[in-house]
């Protein structure tokens, strides 16, 4: 039938065309939010919505929608959302983000060029700073449009380069009117490249995410005494070095123990004095604690503080904890979940259910409507990285199905 | 008896006297070798050499020696010497070295101003760069006396600030012209501060040092891959920060499953790109090994590079190392160390045998007489600190163990 496949050309020349732009002098690419290049970005990408046909909206925290309103539809009627952000990291890849706008609009042209009469208004949407690299907190404009931040705190909020969103957003031209959460999706479908190594190791084309896991950020500070190495018996130590060494492999011995997807992190650490031949008197360290379960999490946090008592008791240092993140795990949508692995068997692709371990705007929409997405294979599952890259099949492939299940999410009034 | 022990407000006085020479507007004792607060604490200590009737002798490396030739004693005979160091770290303490030097003064006058009559000469010597702060390597006089280092490859090192050792030297006036190990000492006695805290912990007064540590420094350097903490699962990670931590805590296990001396410990650690969600690529740190058996030091540097090649296969990472200084272990003088346990009985003063942790310059005299150590209490165990202490029982309690123990090595021709 018509409209069966999306343009396959079109959509991987957009992806490198917008991947051209915000490259610096070493050819590093840097959109950064609300900055110059990302101004550049929005632009092309509301050209391409124009050219589509689409009414361009723009919110007051700077998320630009791409909106068909078919004859069919009545105006009132919540739209089904497709969305991601355009905004990257500092040399960052072409995919992270770019891929699930481009194919939203994509799967909208292909709607639309195809025929298709959809019962519900279908939004292709960017959402504003996702990636948090100028701005605190990342996926911004998402927690934004579902009321999970103010949009003024929000617009005051300061950057790493002194700036103001606000002031940024006005500056190049993407301060929209509307207020965030203007339209109330019926559903909303996210189309990401997955980031880690899973689905290439295993051969799978589609990951149809069920959920997205629970965050836990610490930073523990441990203290002992500073003595000399040379002078000091191993009885008579306070090494706040050893005591972190201990939580590290603790936590790895826990989770190689555990049949549960919790993964733990020590991602930073520093010595003081941090000289050859002395006793460290402090070490401090993050603890990056995931898991896709509520309860487990807590129960992972709860062993964790355990431990470090025992520990500081054992070793006889002081050790305090700080809360730096924290974010409970999200359940998808279970139909749009089944709609995803459907879609894909009938493709012929072969697909799993799986957690996603990177936080998505999906996650704050999750908030306001039924959601989902979908993942395709991340090669040696690198991202915000130059080689982050999939496969031109596994982006198309993808695409592909966020079009049957959109299709299917549109078809009726169910 | 006359002279049967020293005079305590004298050595105390110039204890504080020689630890108000060089202090910074902040107040921080610094006196770097061959700097202009080296050359005030020298031109204090020769000063007083001088008023004690002593020659004063200084070799060309800056070494010097206060010199007292009694009428009994043939001028060709080989000296009793004692020694340590007057200069200092940044931020130093007033005993560490001093102590040594000043009570080597008091013990010459003691024994002359009672009559006493050697049978040989009886030096006190001041080296040159024991600390190592502002040149390299540390302990450099007492090593070039001992012909350890050739004197003209020492003058021509370059320090922290650029200065020649050398020309440094000239500068301040303490180029002598004798050539280095123009004495050969009959026997030598260091007389320092522990900067540990066995004694103290113990309650003994007196050490009877037998031996000093051999000394292995490594630096260490694991490779992994740094994927996303979130998405990459733990059995597919090469954490280099997960594998830096199991070298600390196998490095603890091992001492503490020992009944040896033995002390390993990790100071310095680095972890890249330390990010709190991002597995570390790489971590950097150093192992400092010591024992007082030369023996069993090879043996936990083959334990440690053992562990590592397993490690290496076990977490997949690279692991590689870089010898950053080796020293063997120094078995002093069981006559003098013998003499030093009788002499505390005699006084009435517990005392134990015990190892020194820290290099001093007896270890490199060693090389060329029967020498031996004797410690005081370190309150604490802290040195290279303004908190160093140690009560003044104790100093003159130490001061007058090396007067008996001098008094007994230069009583006879044994």
């Amino acid at each position: 039938m018509t409209g069966s496949s999306v343009n396959a050309k079109r959509l991987l020349g957009r992806l490198l065309e917008l991947g051209s732009i915000g490259r610096d002098d070493n050819g590093r690419l840097i959109r950064l939010a609300a900055s110059d290049t990302d101004k550049l970005g929005r632009d092309c990408l509301t050209s391409w919505m124009r050219e589509a046909g689409l009414e361009v909206a723009v919110d007051r925290i700077g998320n630009v929608f791409g909106i068909w309103t078919p004859s069919g539809a009545a105006g009132s009627t919540k739209p089904l959302m497709m969305g991601s952000h355009i905004d990257t990291v500092i040399n960052a890849g072409i995919f992270d983000g770019c891929y699930g706008v481009l194919s939203g609009l994509e799967v909208i042209e292909t709607l639309k060029t195809g025929g298709f009469d959809p019962v519900r208004p279908i939004v292709v949407g960017a959402f504003t700073n996702e990636e948090g690299v100028r701005y605190a907190p990342d996926m911004m404009g998402s927690l934004v449009y579902s009321g999970g931040l103010d949009v003024d705190e929000a617009l005051a909020t300061v950057g790493t380069d002194g700036s103001v969103l606000g002031d940024e957003l006005a500056r190049i031209g993407y301060a929209g009117t509307h207020e965030p959460g203007f339209m109330q999706p019926h559903a909303y479908v996210e189309l990401h490249i997955e980031q880690g190594p899973l689905l290439e190791r295993e051969g799978v084309a589609v990951g149809a995410v069920e959920n997205l896991q629970g965050i836990s950020w610490q930073k523990v500070t441990i203290e002992g005494d500073a003595n000399h190495a040379g002078t000091t018996p191993i009885s008579m130590r306070r090494d706040a070095g050893l005591a972190a060494a201990r939580v590290i492999t603790f936590l790895r011995e826990r989770a190689k123990a555990s049949i549960t997807p919790t993964v733990a992190t020590v991602g930073r650490m520093e010595f003081e004095p941090n000289a050859i031949n002395v006793i460290p008197s402090k070490a401090t360290f993050t603890v990056d604690l995931r898991d896709p379960d509520e309860d487990r999490l807590l129960a992972e946090e709860s062993a964790l503080a355990e431990y470090l008592n025992k520990l500081a008791a054992e070793e006889q240092v002081t050790i305090s904890t700080e809360r730096l993140a924290r974010f409970k795990p999200v359940a998808f949508n279970s139909n749009i979940v089944a709609a995803v692995e459907v879609a894909a068997a009938a493709r012929g692709l072969k697909s799993r259910r799986m957690t996603s371990g990177a936080g998505h705007d999906a996650q704050m929409i999750a908030r306001i409507a039924p959601s989902a997405m979908i993942f395709v294979p991340s090669i040696a599952g690198i991202s915000h990285n130059p080689k982050e890259h999939t496969p031109d099949a596994d982006l198309i492939a993808g695409a592909n199905i966020l079009l049957d299940v959109v299709r299917k999410l549109t078809a009726s009034e169910d």
